[in-house]
């Protein structure tokens, strides 16, 4: 690995703010080559009436949790990268709390890689399951 | 149709106020039996660094079209429609701006509807394409 | 679960024969109310020139994979069910040889059952990755 | 245009019998360079029982069709190009007879292609939705 979680967020925090207004953080655990665990710490601006977690946070995790393993195994240059497709199907209503996002690198290529995202809720429910496309930028 | 345009966007801000967050904007134009364009203002919390629009932004733009298209069909009680799947990929960076959506239903069946999504910048150029199937809760 | 592996393979062979043409013939394992694997024999109608499988030969058995587990699930009935979508990602050329699909049941509703798929040749790396939905018809 | 519609089917012929196995046969039209149209032929092969078209059948005429385009566009090169997604959404059970594919390519670059395909059955009704992604090999 290139990075350490500390290391990937002291970088978030300074290139990415957006990811972190209103005071959203995260937590990076289980960091191997190929997965990572990424959880969004629950705040207020998440949630839709009803106290469920909105579709717009659940596709970011999704697409920021496969972005802290690109910045791991390649450090700065992963900041490269963009998403080319995403993919997510919703399958239940998170309760409200933090988010956890499960990711497995499927593919990891010199131009393109996939990965896999299992997103739960507190209760340890899969709330959403996603599929990230990251294409090295420049290359295209 | 049921409701028009007007119509919707009344019910949204009422209804749905994180759309219209930090003074987030929407015209609907060209609203038929099987589509609708939705105009999203430009907005300076919609940006990444570089100017370019996020990809939560255009995520959101789509997911909210093809719901302002049910509403207009099916008024208030497409509010008890969820999103099962959204698929979107990102074909070219957009230019900071105003961001139209394109929704073109494609299903409209009694418990799933399915559409497909052209977004555009203000170029024109089509910068990303989703397609978003809905189902209508309390069926499952 | 309501059949058994062999019940199901006797009941598509009565009922699906054209997953069966050319001698294609499959094998059930893992079966569980969440969790299914099914071998596909290598033959050589699956094969493209150079010797890997085929694009539709990988779709079919995601597909197949996960209608399996609905029977397993709901025996006869299951045949009611329609895929409604599939996703696939190819993320590496599978070498001549068995296919298999090791299905992750995500999300088992009245309506609407998703799944996910990894597909591996048999030197056991992942060669795709799939995602499919089906709808219990009748409902729509 | 690299190729002509008479052209791309002589290569297709020789290079990729699979897709004729059985006598399928193809006719090519409102060949642009962002958009075919491609037409199967019905055959028996084709059908489920009851009469409708297959889903694997429809997957691949969406897949071959965006091939068709690429191949129209750079001609023999194409042939090192492969699909890297595709998502197909079914939206109604297509009656028999010939099935048609519009293709429209949405983003043509270097190493990355993505066009949306209608698939219509013969009473020109969309009997399912696709996105496929293709990446020049040799590139990953």
């Amino acid at each position: 690995m290139r990075w350490s979680g500390d290391e990937i967020l002291e970088f978030l925090r300074a290139d990415f703010p957006q990811a972190f207004r209103d005071g959203w953080d995260y937590e990076i655990t289980d960091l191997a080559a190929d997965r990572v665990t990424v959880r969004l710490s629950s705040h207020e601006s998440q949630l839709r009436p009803g106290g469920t977690i909105s579709g717009p946070t659940m596709m970011h995790l999704a697409d920021f949790a496969v972005y802290v393993l690109l910045l791991a195994l390649h450090g700065q240059s992963a900041s490269l990268s963009v998403t080319t497709n995403l993919t997510i199907s919703f399958l239940r209503k998170p309760e409200a709390g933090d988010l956890i996002a499960e990711v497995e690198l499927l593919k990891h290529g010199r131009t393109l890689s996939v990965a896999a995202v299992h997103l739960r809720d507190e209760r340890g429910r899969v709330v959403a399951h996603a599929e990230a496309t990251y294409h090295m930028a420049g290359a295209d």
